[in-house]
């Protein structure tokens, strides 16, 4: 069994963040737990929630008490801030993260961190549309996914990481960072580009019943309209630092859809009906393979 | 107050067709309904959960028994059918339907029911991605919005098929054929493209662990394949029938997307994150409006 950890370290205490301060408070992973954030706001918010045990308004020679440091910022920030943390921190400590891009670590940086202290990117596929600590939910990860993508083959430190996330109720899969990008650019990234873009393109059209919208958007455009609220800043760099992947993505998007925009003006009924039943039948295997998952 | 109709018969006992029957019969509209299918299966559904009364495979002289005819079958077959029923049916007999598109009924077929008998189109905004009786639910109508687009100015006709969705909980609103196709495009039509589209482009691309791809998918993705799961028949017709205003809708939504791209590709972070920030905008006053609502 491991032993408890004596502090850990959470930079960015906004809904992911202060989330993780709760579960691992629940389940009594750390003896204490540090929040880090420069919105004083959130951090205010931490300690009322009890995320966090202590709050810091910057980094500096104390961190170097903690023996794990997530990182839950925004992915353009992560870099910066592990580049920041380097003069502070103590031998082996391990530095983890949250983000949505796991291609998040500087290749300089991840050189620095060899034979003084490991990098484990991680991914919990877990959120909500709001932000901020005031959101902050205990069960935020259960019965979630977590990505983790090793940059090594450390497997003492990869597993502190996975048995935490673990702990809290989480799933792990492990892959490669390449693999990790390339999967989220189609499951994530680009149905948030889509849900952005359409919530525009509806406001944008020249109707006379636009205030009335979202009353008839019960098929679709109201789900739309909940992605695509999520937080502006995550997104911005989500989309920047994933960029290779959601652009390949996006062409092979625009390609398919451009196939059924040809039938639509051709009026090809059977094809357009047999690409439509491909989707229904992707979903039914889809929806077989997890029922057989859950029984077994 | 309404007199109780005396008969009602549903063309196309699919789960629109019997979840009317289920909640007229609830509310006691009619003294009996009718259901015509080509599907025995449907009919034979039908009958077992009582959303029908009595089963017909065909249309023919006894539907001049009936004071009001819905058609609920998909949007290609509503003006064929129609036209089929002419023979048939009395003097001031109603037709109306629950197609997704509108613009349904020919001009031909408008014209030959003037001084005969009434048109009134319709649809309500209900549904799963279900299909067929087996699937009828007594509520899926209650407090949602159902479109009326009347072709005259008949009110005393208009009104009869008003009253009878309201009774069954639907809120009304009344416009144009072509404002609601319009609508239609962005709102349902242009989502329900895009599902479809995403769900293959996602099972197309090259990765390990398709196998997996939907245990990854909380963010976006699980949605897309829901809604890209729905009858291919009648969205197939949906697609072609507003093939007019769709096409319109999907290029406004290429330009918009393309603007995100070309950000993306010049890293140009402020913009970036001005677009998605106006989404979120428009979204609150949204959430504001229905609120106030609400409240009122």
């Amino acid at each position: 069994m491991q032993k408890k950890i004596n502090q850990i370290t959470i930079i960015g205490t906004g809904l992911i963040g202060s989330s993780l301060g709760l579960a691992l408070k629940r389940k009594k992973i750390s003896n204490s737990i540090v929040g880090i954030d420069k919105s004083k706001v959130n951090l205010s918010n931490a300690i009322k929630n009890q995320s966090i045990d202590e709050s810091r308004l910057k980094i500096d020679f104390r961190i170097q008490e903690s023996d794990i440091i997530f990182l839950c910022t925004p992915v353009s920030l992560i870099d910066p801030i592990t580049r920041k943390l380097i003069p502070f921190i103590k031998k082996n400590t391990i530095i983890t993260d949250v983000g949505s891009v796991k291609n998040c670590f500087d290749e300089e940086t991840i050189k620095k961190s060899k034979n003084f202290f490991h990098i484990v990117p991680g991914h919990p596929i877990a959120g909500t549309e709001h932000s901020g600590s005031k959101f902050a939910e205990e069960d935020l990860f259960k019965n979630k996914w977590c990505i983790i993508t090793p940059l090594n083959n450390n497997k003492k430190v990869i597993n502190i990481i996975c048995n935490i996330w673990k702990k809290i109720g989480m799933k792990i899969s492990i892959m490669s960072v390449h693999e990790h990008d390339k999967i989220m650019s189609i499951t994530s990234h680009l149905p948030h580009l889509i849900a952005f873009t359409i919530v525009g393109t509806a406001f944008n059209i020249d109707i006379k019943k636009k205030k009335e919208l979202i009353n008839f958007s019960a098929g679709g455009f109201r789900d739309f309209t909940r992605i695509g609220s999520s937080d502006s800043k995550m997104w911005t760099d989500i989309f920047i630092k994933n960029k290779k992947f959601i652009l390949k993505t996006l062409d092979s998007f625009f390609d398919d859809i451009d196939i059924l925009r040809k039938c639509i003006i051709s009026n090809d009924y059977q094809k357009i009906y047999n690409l439509l039943k491909r989707t229904k039948e992707i979903r039914k295997k889809i929806l077989i393979q997890e029922e057989t998952k859950r029984k077994n």
